[in-house]
């Protein structure tokens, strides 16, 4: 037989970050590839706990069908949470989805006609890419620097493109690990106040700030954007469990579009985690990631700048679970990749987070997955690696 | 701030089933609106110990990132569960999904393109018109009689139409219960085959036939067509589970559409869901079940008949979970609704269920999610109800 697919499906390649997780699946490989939490940062002692309470005390309820908008006590605790931030997110402006990553389809979803004009980051999000991909848009790619988005490539693509969405992630970012500092979210919330744009603000990352200032999302500036949140890194990833906040003429829109991608996001799940998130200390097990995932940034931080040639210049995020190298001019972190496999050590190589125009000499490490021994050796053979592509 | 929403969205209304079961949360409503399963039928002892072993033996794993194809081993459980029927599946050619809802978004994602002319029954299940809905075909419908969909009309639709999708549920369709029988298995199978159309089989009722001679799938006649299964009617429809087999080519693009629609299925409902069908005694469950089923559908059908006043048909299903009632000609079943609503019980009007050109006098009647005792009730307020309706 002959299938035919739809002209969407010539848009998006299979993720390379996928293929190359599959390259790693060897044991001897350490690998700063995939962008997972460390295992013991998951409470599953709690989660079993939790899962034998709610299925003795609502076992009819957990295991029957939902409400596509998600389990009502957990978009009270979701409210509430933005609440203790300051923001001013109803329960009825959550829709529970089955991790940010969902979030994502559904915004392209309701809002994107082929052609449409999507501004991202430069670096940006690669599954962002692959999920408004898929809709068809067109991408512009917009200027990163230290504090955040360049303001005046902003300013400019708001006035060329007039593009539907605006998508960033201005806090530890994936996968620069850049955060906004305070005022340019404010400059960039000003930017699209009055605009038709929407702004889709993606915060998975927003809990795991471990040193420097905290900064509210730029959704506390701007009113009708769109934020999307996830359980991913501070319950579990496994469990698939994320929120999308908007107004409420665009939730209309992204239950409906909920409601035919899967009807609701598993109900034992979304009740294991709101008792979850009530009867225990929350608190204390992000302090616990936060420290931990500290530890590992800095000896990673610290032994890249002893180890690594000169030239090459790395991020230093006060959060999040990635660094950004970047290499001197000239050298490809693909034929770097060869080289360190050799070695067996992986990351991903950055051209696959550029909507357009790669920069063939920035790679991405994640810090969050190793143990400290790990980090120890892989950074070890990637020093020696650079060394070897140099010569 | 001004919205403006892909022309998608405005191809699907809110789903009117979803407007319905809200009316009937009244608690003093018995209800045969809903399309659920009876919670006796949740084996929700045995999950809870499940998950127990679950995450004691794997929790790290459960509650980690996993592959977008789904649990191995519990693809491999579908698998052999086919190879049973008869039917060859390979576990690579199965991908789990957030039930079978989730497969027709996936199938709508790669396979249609806008106009594409779409083959549905007549009437039809009404989600799989929200969720082809969104990528914008043509549908065309088939009518059905008591064996199944019309042989001629596929014949000439599928030479006039050209259609890139005909989707179908051939076993106690969702909504009037029938089934194809063998012969028209067979003669479906035989049109298809050497035609560009893709078959959809959906069948998420199959396991749940209580009475007559068990049917194979569509697809044991038919080899390169996609077929749909869930474990919402078996085990749980809140835990959210499916899949869909498709062949080697097809699956390489569901997969690449599910990742970017949220990277893969919950992995702890994934393992919880396997361990239970391994190690526990599943055939009894689906025994019980059927059982249950066939005694409330025993007593409605027989209900009805006493009841209803003459003139008044209804299917006789083997299985599943619907009834479909057609009234004398000319009779509105939305205005039987409003009389109904006041005698405080409710249905669904049979006019959600038609691609084009609804027939007025049809309304489905579930029977798997009330107590006899409710049944009774139910159908003795909705005879008064179609009397008055007469008058």
């Amino acid at each position: 037989m002959n299938f035919e697919f739809a002209s969407r499906m010539g848009k998006v390649p299979r993720s390379f970050v996928r293929e190359i997780l599959k390259v790693t699946e060897d044991p001897e490989i350490i690998s700063f590839a995939g962008g997972l939490p460390h295992p013991e940062s998951f409470p599953y002692q709690d989660i079993k706990e939790v899962a034998v309470q709610v299925l003795e005390e609502n076992g009819a309820q957990a295991l029957q069908y939902g409400a596509t908008e998600g389990y009502q006590p957990l978009r009270e605790w979701i409210s509430q949470r933005y609440q203790r931030m300051g923001l001013k997110v109803d329960p009825e402006e959550v829709l529970v989805t089955n991790g940010s990553q969902q979030g994502l389809d559904l915004v392209g979803k309701i809002f994107l006609n082929q052609d449409d004009a999507v501004l991202v980051e430069r670096p940006t999000y690669l599954a962002a890419l692959q999920s408004f991909g898929l809709y068809e848009p067109k991408f512009h790619s917009l200027a990163l620097d230290e504090d955040g988005v360049d303001v005046n490539s902003l300013k400019m693509a708001l006035d060329e493109f007039h593009p539907r969405l605006f998508y960033a992630v201005p806090s530890f970012q994936n996968p620069t690990g850049i955060s906004y500092s305070l005022n340019r979210r404010k400059e960039v919330a000003r930017l699209l106040k009055d605009n038709d744009t929407v702004f889709v603000e993606d915060n998975p990352y927003g809990e795991i700030r471990f040193m420097g200032q905290d900064n509210p999302p730029v959704k506390a500036f701007l009113d009708e954007s769109i934020l999307l949140g996830s359980f991913s890194k501070i319950v579990s990833p496994g469990i698939r469990l994320g929120w999308i906040t908007a107004p409420g003429e665009v939730m209309d829109k992204l239950i409906t579009a909920k409601q035919a991608s899967d009807l609701h996001s598993s109900l034992l799940s979304q009740m294991i985690v709101h008792r979850y998130l009530s009867d225990y200390n929350v608190e204390a097990h992000l302090k616990k990631i936060r420290r931990m995932y500290k530890r590992q940034r800095d000896l990673m931080v610290s032994l890249i700048k002893e180890e690594f040639p000169e030239g090459v210049q790395c991020t230093e995020p006060e959060g999040g679970m990635f660094l950004w190298v970047t290499l001197p001019e000239g050298m490809s972190s693909l034929e770097l990749f060869d080289l360190a496999l050799k070695e067996k050590v992986a990351f991903v190589p950055g051209q696959a987070f550029y909507a357009e125009d790669p920069q063939h000499n920035t790679l991405r490490l994640n810090f969050s997955n190793s143990s400290e021994e790990k980090i120890k050796e892989g950074i070890n053979r990637l020093a020696r690696s650079i060394k070897e592509l140099e010569e």
